[in-house]
């Protein structure tokens, strides 16, 4: 059977995240609808990161079997088609060899994350960023955020909930940087724990408001205890932005 | 009286333009009834650009007069908070000198234009942009944007129901980018005809398509005749960006 691998986009607002829930409209159950209605197949749809409930992806990568050797231009025209109105688009379609998985093959995913500060609240960007009134100290962020580069064991920033076997991680970059009145925090790694950027993002803001020194996020870390995280950044201002395969 | 001078974003989507209809919600009409809300008076606020429906605003300047001596960051928080959950954001507000009219002290205005080109719809950046499925020819419409620059009678370029005395502008400058599959046309001028940008977006897309050509463009323009223009660009994709003041 035909292995077709897809590039999307999507605004998650409306989802209940990446993943087939019992209630609500998910991205991959969107995704597997619009397959079975040009093809009246019914695969299921395996993505490179189960994104949360309103996190949007620039570049999420995902893989499904068809028995019919379709044309990948064709399947990501009709996919674009049928998925109207859900605020999701394929980018990309292209034939992958068999034993290509969206999710085990990948070797690095990047995440976006963006703060909004300012008195005004967002309307153009209205549920695409985190916005903060107050100014945050945009230098400390750039040095504190040096702490979680590198392999540590990250149960501080990992949700209770979280599945992964092991809490150890390797963080490859996590730069910080103000674009105007926005603050970007890019993070990449081969992998991440559940709600993991969103809880780095959310600690290095104490850090941006002079909460919390450099140190006190070290030791955070180094504390392996979940209690010991910040705040938990929401879902509005995080980005899948690209997945890599070898 | 005080007279207020007030900076807004607004997402264009859902309002029937800047200017107040005998029906829908427009941006002038949504302001309005905010600034009754906090003080209680009845003002009419006058607004540097009279964008259309769905056009959108990074910083039109509009101005009020108040009879109470309100402190400027009082009336800002208090607009944002009255406007909810209008798509619509005070960004600053100053005091202003008596004879200041965001209108017609005005003397530069800018717009920005954004086209996407790509097989997908946009999603995260839906109602954002003019999607157009096929590429462009963007050197071919960066040097074809000179034809506009300088002054000139912008008859082709007006819509029928433009009310200026006179068709007669000059632009400042019209400059095509290509940023990622967007290209963002910016184009200054101290005021402009109605449509005039979304004439000129349209007509210069052709020459983006091979349509035409930049002697075809040159040649549209010398006409002097509303039929000669091209496609008229949608609202979606238009935005005033900026409003200079002496």
């Amino acid at each position: 059977m035909p292995r077709f691998s897809i590039v999307l986009e999507y605004d998650g607002t409306p989802f209940v995240g990446w993943q087939r829930q019992a209630i609500g409209v998910s991205v991959q159950g969107a995704i597997e609808a619009a397959i079975f209605k040009f093809s009246g197949e019914t695969p299921s749809v395996r993505g490179a990161g189960r994104t949360d409930a309103g996190v949007h992806a620039l570049h999420q990568v995902a893989h499904f079997d068809l028995s019919k050797d379709w044309a990948p231009g064709r399947v990501r025209d009709a996919l674009n088609f049928h998925l109207r109105p859900h605020p999701i688009a394929v980018l990309d379609c292209t034939c992958v060899a068999p034993e290509f998985d969206a999710r085990f093959s990948a070797i690095e995913r990047r995440y976006l994350y963006r703060i909004l500060t300012r008195r005004a609240p967002p309307v153009l960007e209205r549920d695409r960023v985190w916005w903060l009134i107050n100014p945050l100290d945009a230098p400390a962020m750039v040095d504190a955020a040096t702490v979680f580069v590198g392999h540590h064991d990250f149960t501080t920033f990992r949700a209770t909930q979280c599945q992964a076997a092991s809490p150890e991680k390797t963080l490859e970059r996590f730069d910080v940087v103000c674009i105007g009145d926005e603050i970007h925090c890019t993070v990449v790694a081969r992998s991440f724990l559940h709600n993991q950027v969103r809880s780095m993002v959310g600690s290095l803001k104490h850090v941006g408001e002079g909460k919390w020194t450099k140190d006190h996020l070290a030791q955070a870390l180094a504390a392996r205890d979940r209690t010991a995280c910040g705040t938990v950044a929401p879902s509005t201002g995080l980005y899948l932005a690209d997945v890599r395969y070898a």
